[in-house]
């Protein structure tokens, strides 16, 4: 049994966490929301779960650290300069920073970079994912963190091989270049596929969310596990034990 | 038997042309390509069917007009200006102009208007569309022959209702809004898919193309179908009946 | 407000049909499950909602004509002898029958119709549907409603074109037939698409649902405009004026 | 340059072979059909390669065995007993049998195995094909080629675990079983998708061919892989150094 404490409790996400917390025998240790500061909440917790904004990450590592806790981070659209921090902090703390904490996508993430690393650049490799029409940022956090994952299986960089977003006139697309393309509406939890095109052939991975408990209910066991670790930097693969 | 002319004969549209001409019985009058002008192809031509670029648009309608045959535009990435010319040319000759000449995308189209005019805006639409990796514009013209089609169930205009490329932060989608996104990859010739998203359920129009044959054999048919008719502007519906 | 009975209350469509009453401010009379009669229920409702076993459907039946009260039927599986009982229920009291209970199915099948009959029989039809590993016949009722559409569409007999569950050596596929395959896995609410294969094209027509609460809703909505109609077999198509 | 026999020559893949071997460099040392003999045909080829019917396999294997040269085996529909054939001849010659020769699909089983290895049986498997009208026998070759990879993935029996062709009354599905499903129609060359299904998610691994062609160009170069071996039989994994 753990004490969970909740960063972002009010939020869609925050909701789904508190059902999952329940559901596995845990405790919320309490929530905190936009303009709440995470100090006290940390005090009160084993660990905490972050699923809030960018802005806020800064202070929540903080309070993480102070109180010498784990901190689980899902909030998506984080900067070069907020993966500073985090590495930072994990000097001294445990912290599990990633795009989407269901086993599905982590299986899938793993798969893809399989498949980049044995298929050569004359497959073209794009990513596409649909979110509800609520989401306010693209790609989303877990196409990035696929396309981390194809990135990596091939061996480059992605923020150079980067096409997102095609608009006009776009000219043929770059060799090696990995595409991302977003698709909003209505109530959809998350869907994203990795397409191979190549020669005359495709591959298509492929994860569909029904709905938002799964990315909770992972969340809560990447908490979980999180407790007593060494400080350092983690992700789901080990918590999976997919490495 | 028609005498057929093609504008952009050597692109890769060019060639499926020549081929479909054979395989429907016609002749082809010829062929020209960029830098040369349409003007004497079009004094030994039934109709001439172009698939080459929006500079030569201009030009291509004038040596249509001047020798007094119809014109077949399959051309994509037009502006408001081109279509301006056109309809100015469609008051001498008869001029169709498509941005997808299969019998599918046409009858495709149908069913998306239908399907927009009878869901309220509550279901969002969203239309994603992938070609082979040299394709230089997005998104293609049968996704903006799509989108029209379902602006026009709407009763709306989609030039103002457009969310293309979404990249970094969108903020959440508009209501009533038409989405596209365009991926770009190997030899597809052409999938293009529109998603109507509504409160936990979705409805998903597609069409898929195996190569480019579907399009050249349409192109014939249409031209074949224009020689004779009144001055004005037509549509694949037209041709098909579609109305 | 009306009070609507609930046949099937326990199962899973009863429960969620619970809830969409109480969502849309109706009152449950009532539920009854195997081995119970609907007698005394219906005395106690303005209409029933049937989502039980086939078995039951003579009995369920009697009950609403006895208490003079509109029946709405979702159970899948029926044969040809309980569509000949409904009939004859429907010359005393209004019945509802369909195989889905979605907005979003029913202008689907609207659709398929509308396709079926635009395109020639060299365009092949083939259905696919895929429903969570509880679920326990096959094709889906909605997949067989929507064959239903093809077929008239067509202007064919289904029963005498069906072609499903192709396994071993099948031969080559008989032109005209409209196909049928069942995917059984994890927890998915209902996914369908109609296939129409033709020569180098395809167009898909789909529809998916991501919980069972859309299937609800629109059960509940049709029990309330049933209240009150003239005897007669009504379709969902009445129900949402697509005719 | 090899000297490359065909068996089954005028078939829709013999076709596909020919101008595959001719696209090589390689040299056609001849085909054969129905109710003929492959054994002159063996005495003038460096290899053979088999797309015909089962019936045929004894006498190919024969013939192969007889001229001391190996055989690629493309046949799709054989029994336990022509597996113990090629196992048998297998000990003379090198043979290479495969439902599916692509470079994609090979990968794709590959993915699918690993895939199966790390998912509990609460993920139920599922595999769908589509192929072209005049497919006479289903699931398909590469279906079970992929079924195969699932099962070695689970250390499980295919045969076992099989549930194809669901239709009518077929129960909740069996826990730990794979699923197949068929579809044909159109001129659809080979679409396989391997879902994984479980608990509010969703995994699919799928393969595309646009056309038959990447299919004769994998056969070839497994035929010029496999002269010169050593007798044994081998998978296309072995060509493309998949293991």
């Amino acid at each position: 049994m753990a004490r969970i404490g909740i960063i972002g409790s009010k939020g869609r996400m925050g909701q789904a966490l508190a059902q999952a917390v329940a559901d596995a025998g845990h405790e919320i240790a309490g929530g905190v929301d936009r303009g709440e500061s995470a100090g006290p909440l940390a005090s009160e917790a084993d660990v905490l779960v972050d699923f809030s904004r960018p802005e806020a990450l800064d202070a929540n590592l903080g309070a993480a650290r102070v109180a010498g806790i784990p901190l689980v981070i899902g909030t998506t659209g984080l900067s070069a300069e907020h993966h500073a921090m985090i590495d930072d902090a994990a000097r001294a703390i445990p912290v599990l920073q990633t795009g989407n904490t269901s086993l599905g996508v982590t299986l899938l993430a793993h798969l893809v970079r399989e498949a980049a690393g044995r298929l050569g650049t004359d497959w073209d490799i794009e990513i596409v994912e649909m979110h509800h029409r609520m989401k306010v940022d693209a790609p989303s956090g877990t196409a990035l963190l696929l396309g981390e994952a194809a990135a990596a299986g091939r061996g480059i960089e992605l923020g150079e091989n980067t096409e997102s977003g095609r608009d006009g006139h776009t000219g043929a697309r770059a060799e090696g270049a990995i595409g991302f393309a977003a698709l909003r509406g209505g109530t959809v939890a998350g869907e994203h596929s990795v397409i191979f095109a190549g020669n005359e052939e495709r591959i298509t991975l492929a994860h569909s969310a029904e709905n938002r408990m799964i990315f909770a209910r992972g969340a809560v066991k990447a908490a979980h596990w999180l407790i007593g670790r060494d400080a350092g930097r983690y992700t789901m693969n080990d918590v999976l034990g997919l490495t």
